[in-house]
């Protein structure tokens, strides 16, 4: 999501998400019109949005990238939002489509609710069959497992799914669409409530995460999934746009540390593009950087140097192992 | 200055200051229509504003309030500009003035020129005699040298004015005004410019500064009070609002140590309001920050812990002593 379509309008001065507008589900027992198969759905992503980072981090952990191709839509929008600017002819080359709108349209004839990342589409059609970033990822972990690498982990283990759905509704409100409210408050009592709420979760995440490794348990879960996809957007986008500005996540040591370590992490720093998610953020919402200039900072060095989490103990991948590195054509650039 | 008031248009997208107004002297020899003498002038400032806070430093540093007033702009503009919006009926209790836009016409009939604070105003006349930032603080420090207090620094002492000066200019360039061009360049490659120039004049000041405690010589000089009213709003203001983020001043070791060693000496950190100044700065400049929203960070608490420069040696006041602590009615509150 991270756009503007993404936001409805509200009676007060809130920021209010907009309801997703494709929600059903590709399953592997005959339950829904789409079955798992693999080649046949395509998830199209962007490198800037963090509901999309956690889909493209599901997809390479559970190393789905040989069935499901991957799609990039470009980090600037004009007025129909995403669309494919980094392709060859402004294309994306498998769906052949110049706006992810296009796909969307296809879905549902007048589509008029917001055209968001992730959104996974079913390529001979050309239309999507999801735009729910909850409910797809959940597939992925659990409807695709027949596809899932050997050494993929288990990123909702059944013993802690209520503690993950728990701490992930809270990292939900608070965090992820939190920093969201925090930027798009229209008025100053919207913003600091929104502010507060955040900064305080922060330092219960914090304090929690201050002798254990992971959110959950003693591996990754989802739940670190979805706290991470915020953090590591923090100081590059949040901190400053949005004016989440208490601390850098740099001057949060325990958060920084778990950051750092998770980026370090196969799956995870390997998504990331700092240039294309602070041209999204500073580019596209012009409503609150009307100039559009990009900043030039922070500088992100401080991203690969020791961690020293291992110390924690914790199992990343539990009795599972790391991805192997993206496959061509989906590399990130380096740091700098 | 600080204020849009002080940009003229540029034919690139670079910001371009706009000149002074009324820049007239005050001497102690009869070389100007305008004498020192005790009570005949009023100095109007703004506690957001780094050019008024330097005028306000050196008159705090010289022990000059019982000779000189102080009136103080809020931090809030309307199309007119500065306005005495902090006081009883929005009126500067001694000018009778609601606007300083007001006593600059009276000097100029049809003034068409910058609002800019500092401005020294003859009480009598109701006059601006100067808005030249740079000459009126020399004039405090050289022309009214029978009212200075005993103990007062010798902010330009003669066998460092060369030295001053020089570093001043580098200062007022890369770093003053640097942060300026920074936050209103209208294009991205002017904005690079100012932010590249900013921090590798940053780096260079704080490699100067890592072994010894002020920048020329070894006590507090005008070099070192022009260099802090930039370092001192730069995590508050020019951060974020101004996109000079590389790193945070908190996240530069040398010049943190340095600003918090000058903020908790007498006549520095006692002139300073946080609050209005990311008032001033978030709530004037609608062109970058249309919603006028203020941020609730950055977290000030750091300001007033030990900053072991001391160790480095130096004599802050030389053979003088520090100022009292500000006269009753020019408190700022306390950090928080």
């Amino acid at each position: 999501m991270a756009d503007i379509a993404g936001a409805a309008q509200s009676s007060t001065d809130e920021f209010v998400r907009e309801p997703l507008g494709v929600q059903e589900r590709i399953t592997s027992d005959g339950s829904s019109p789409w079955p798992v198969e693999p080649d046949r759905y395509r998830l199209v992503g962007a490198r800037a949005c963090p509901w999309a980072n956690r889909a493209i981090i599901s997809r390479r952990l559970h190393g789905l990238e040989p069935v499901i191709s991957l799609g990039i839509a470009g980090p600037l929008h004009d007025d129909r939002s995403w669309r494919f600017h980094l392709d060859p002819d402004d294309k994306d080359p498998v769906l052949g489509i110049e706006y992810l709108r296009e796909a969307y349209e296809k879905a549902v004839p007048g589509y008029d609710q917001g055209v968001t990342v992730p959104a996974v589409v079913e390529v001979a059609g050309g239309k999507v069959v999801t735009n729910d970033y909850k409910a797809l990822e959940f597939d992925f972990a659990t409807q695709w497992s027949a596809y899932h690498r050997p050494g993929a982990p288990d990123l909702f283990p059944d013993k802690y799914r209520d503690e993950i759905e728990e701490i992930s509704e809270q990292i939900f409100h608070d965090v992820n669409n939190g920093v969201y409210k925090s930027g798009f408050a229209k008025g100053q009592g919207a913003y600091e409530r929104a502010y507060t709420a955040l900064f305080d979760r922060l330092d219960e995440l914090s304090d929690r995460l201050a002798d254990q490794r992971y959110l959950v348990g003693d591996t990754i879960t989802e739940a670190d999934v979805r706290l991470w996809v915020t953090l590591v957007r923090f100081d590059a986008a949040y901190h400053g746009h949005f004016k989440c500005n208490r601390q850098k996540l740099t001057e949060m040591p325990v958060l920084w540390a778990y950051a750092r370590d998770l980026f370090q992490t196969p799956g995870f720093g390997d998504t990331i593009d700092f240039t294309q998610i602070k041209q999204h953020y500073y580019g596209v919402h012009k409503e609150i950087n009307p100039t559009g200039i990009v900043p030039a900072g922070p500088d992100l060095s401080g991203w690969l140097t020791p961690h020293h989490r291992e110390e924690l103990g914790g199992r990343p991948f539990g009795d599972g192992t790391p991805p192997e590195p993206p496959p061509v054509g989906e590399q990130v650039p380096p740091l700098g």
